[in-house]
């Protein structure tokens, strides 16, 4: 552990506060750290391209509205205050005939897409 | 990565529903496994006790109610829809004056006393 590690968060963090400051679809937004992760909430409209993450389950938490995880076998409707996980190596897009509010948490630096060369940057707010 | 992380969630999980399943205070439930870590929900109510985790940051997302997280030096409020992260290495205590409902994430194995031999037993539901 570093020294950095023993400051504590003068503040929580209001998630619907920080999902008002942008407006960008699949656009995540860093909000905290945790132990080598990013802590992001992302605006989900439409659909997401199909990708597979190797190394690393991906979360999501649905804040608002419904997601759509999409696996090469079935769909899963994930709702408001439900969380779905996509295992390591398990290919899946996401989609969202609404908008929806959604919690995400990935190691730092995970490309969103599952590829460095066509993955968002994520900006911290 | 072993074959079993190829094995995709069914369906999504309900956080209202598993915390529909117990009443015990103080008492986290894993609800999915991402990564190595627990993913839990946690009933609180009245004061937990002071400890310190040296090696990971300890995640609280209050679902409702009103989570305090006490530090030396402050107290934190943490409303439903807010998160805190309580750095690795940093005294801390919670307590809710009324019950409050939270999503924990937490390396697996992690004493949420900070000490194996007073820790919850960690039950799956």
């Amino acid at each position: 552990m570093n020294e950095s590690h023993k400051e504590a968060m003068v503040v929580s963090i209001d998630l619907k506060d920080k999902l008002r400051q942008f407006d960008a679809h699949w656009s995540p937004k860093r909000v905290a750290g945790f132990n080598g992760y990013d802590i992001m909430v992302v605006k989900a409209l439409g659909d997401f391209n199909w990708h597979v993450h190797e190394e690393t389950d991906d979360f999501f938490l649905v804040l608002s509205g419904t997601l759509t995880v999409h696996l090469r076998d079935r769909n899963v409707q994930v709702e408001a205050g439900e969380l779905y996980i996509v295992s390591a190596g398990v290919e899946h897009r996401t989609s969202a005939a609404d908008e929806a509010h959604l919690l995400l948490i990935e190691p730092t630096g995970t490309p969103n897409t599952g590829d460095p060369s066509t993955a968002a940057v994520v900006e911290e707010i």
